[in-house]
């Protein structure tokens, strides 16, 4: 009964974490999905977890203009712990690993204009078995992180129970408020109990949490990428309405770059994560990556989508018997998106739709084609489109009343920098 | 009554396309996969199924260095016909999509050094529902085929009995037998029986068909891909042993080169066709190519795994817990070649094995990787070795005794050109 009066007491944490931080969805890299549980620094030294790794992709986030995109967050997954807290009880980094200490590598991670994140688990032991955070260690914890410089915490939920989770989750959220840092929240919470109403209540995860995981972790395949998008979509009227600025849906880490998808997956992947608002958090080899894969992550308009300032998730519109997929997204401005995507493992299929059938108001319409940087004008809400959808790959289009915006298109594909605005009327895209 | 006794006659067909056609497996590309059965010309004259699609194709096959290396079919599948015979019978294409008819196509791809390939089906009409070639159209249709100068017929199993099949496959094969032109044939009659003994005869399918389809239609994706190498694997015992010069398993078309494999998938699916001697038949558009995907299937060593002179089928020889599985295939003078394939959908795996392990005999090795053009020298069947592989990816090693053969490699990876053998005694492979 202890617990249940714990519990009370923490109902009243609401907007604990309306702080100001990520009122667009977090840009950045983790370690997780491509690195994993590495520890084998001996015969694997450029991969395995260690503070070299994170200077590595620091240094990648810094010089190859990811910071700049807004890529800023380098984050450390599980294995980072030493398997012993330290004599006052605090987490400590493995010291052969991490041996200038994580204050250190925070340092090193500002010193570049980027931000440190860092994991721990709500529980007995990490997922993969390092020190877990019980409830009586949330506070030490929370403060440790702080006075390391910490700015991002994930924090997973391996070894504990429900009933330790819903005291777990708010108590860490107030102890992070507590230290006086501004740092972001991630919480794998909803993933542990099903990921749905009723069992998650996402208007509480909304007031203690920036983000959380939803669903189960992204692997390096085509398969996991459209498992995950189909159940966002299949749960969209749950899910869709608990965003906006300072609380996300987390689909997991982008996979792009790694060894699992295609360059049309990979813009799939890269489409309907701006659709769904979600965090643009990658999991790559920075140092390796190739330059179809660079040139998708870097992509000016469909980051500009994710990041919107309106903050509002996407839904898919439309599941058509062809196998084509339409998804939407309201943007500032009276702008908007579309992607459509293939289900389909066959050839390039030709859609035929309109504006109209895709529920726009009357109206006039241009639309910047986000992967190939081709503008279509003269649009109405009536005008015939057909739209060309390879297998597993999408179409984006970035959309917009003509009174509202105008712009011209100069550019070889692919290139972002000379871009200009053809009018005195005109407005381009604001990323442009 | 009839019919069993037409089927009697038929079982003294043996041997009957022991023509010296296909003493290794074909190469080439056919429409199918990437093309199917597109018919609009006037919306996507570009594409679809016409006698400029195939001088496409054969221009690129001749012009861009396919031909050199084998790839030498150029092969039309479903929907090339007119849906009516002509007045004598005989099947026609459609006047509007072939105006120039099958034997100017003929004459087109045999002046490039190249040959061709036609389709037609066993039964009443074709997949598609073009006409199909019943038993009483079999001599008529063969005929129809040499005289136009085709060079390899698809004999499809839409719309037809077991029975049918049964008599009409040894039945076209006398027939094209008996039109004096060599001709390359293809069956499709197993994946209509099921693909495995006893509803399939694999020697009597040997005795007359030259390949012949085993299992369903590949498609444009990795889950289609590694489903095909799980089942001929699973009944390897069965299909390993009918293969050989003249008679090949056919795991369907390559798809390397359209939308959906990763790089390290397309490897992978290059890699596993050698192992099998499978067609090397690609499908896809060759004017469209991206460099990666060229690269992979003018791998030179990769072909000549495929093409060895010995033409025995490989094996899968472990699959370990891991989701590492090991595959070997013999080739000549005391060669052999083994792929690495990861099942994973996480991170490169390290895999510690030896040729020992692996069943090879005492002695000492050189090894030669496919995909990196790096040479290992000084193995001996104990030596440790480690090997990454990549998710979804192989690592594929052409591997000799050391007294039989030996180079150096002075190349830049992933250019053939510069190779050279280093010792008077040493002797490259026959590729290089």
């Amino acid at each position: 009964m202890v617990w249940l009066t714990q519990l009370l007491a923490l109902i009243s944490v609401t907007t604990a974490l309306d702080n100001g931080l990520l009122r667009t969805p977090p840009m950045g890299w983790m370690a997780w999905e491509r690195f994993r549980c590495d520890v084998d620094c001996k015969d694997d030294p450029k991969n395995c977890i260690s503070e070299n790794l994170f200077r590595d992709m620091a240094d990648r986030l810094a010089e190859d203009g990811w910071r700049e995109l807004g890529y800023e967050y380098v984050i450390i997954d599980d294995c980072w712990m030493s398997k012993q807290r330290d004599e006052h009880g605090r987490l400590q980094p493995d010291p052969l690993r991490f041996p200038g200490g994580i204050a250190k590598l925070a340092r090193y991670v500002h010193d570049r204009g980027l931000k440190l994140g860092i994991y721990a688990d709500m529980g007995t032991h990490t997922c993969m078995g390092y020190p877990g955070t019980t409830l009586d260690k949330i506070e030490i914890d929370a403060q440790t992180f702080a006075s390391w410089g910490v700015d991002y915490l994930k924090f997973d939920g391996c070894h504990s129970n429900p009933v330790e989770q819903m005291i777990g989750y708010p108590r860490m959220s107030k102890a992070l408020n507590a230290t006086g840092r501004p740092i972001a929240y991630s919480c794998s919470w909803p993933v542990y109990v099903g990921g749905l109403p009723p069992n998650v209540n996402y208007s509480l995860m909304g007031e203690i949490c920036h983000l959380w995981r939803n669903y189960y972790d992204i692997q390096d395949s085509w398969d996991s990428v459209i498992n995950i998008v189909d159940w966002f979509s299949n749960n969209q009227d749950a899910l869709q309405p608990a965003a906006g600025p300072g609380r996300w849906n987390d689909p997991d880490m982008l996979v792009i770059g790694n060894f699992g998808l295609s360059i049309d997956q990979a813009r799939s992947q890269m489409a309907l994560w701006a659709i769904m608002a979600a965090p643009l958090i990658m999991s790559n080899d920075l140092r390796t990556l190739s330059n179809d894969a660079r040139a998708i992550l870097q992509n000016k308009v469909a980051i500009s989508i994710n990041q919107d300032p309106r903050g509002m998730q996407g839904r898919r519109l439309l599941q058509e018997k062809s196998h084509i997929e339409v998804y939407w997204r309201p943007l500032s401005n009276s702008a908007s998106a579309l992607v459509f995507l293939s289900h389909r493992q066959d050839m390039p299929y030709l859609y035929h739709t309109s504006l109209a059938k895709l529920h726009y108001d009357p109206g006039s319409y241009e639309a910047y084609d986000v992967f190939t940087g081709r503008t279509m004008t003269g649009l109405t809400h009536t005008t015939d489109l057909k739209v060309s959808i390879n297998p597993s790959g999408v179409v984006m289009w970035y959309i917009y009343p003509t009174k509202h915006k105008r712009f011209h298109n100069t550019w070889k594909e692919h290139t972002l920098s000379t871009y200009h605005v053809d009018e005195a009327e005109a407005v381009p895209p604001e990323v442009l």
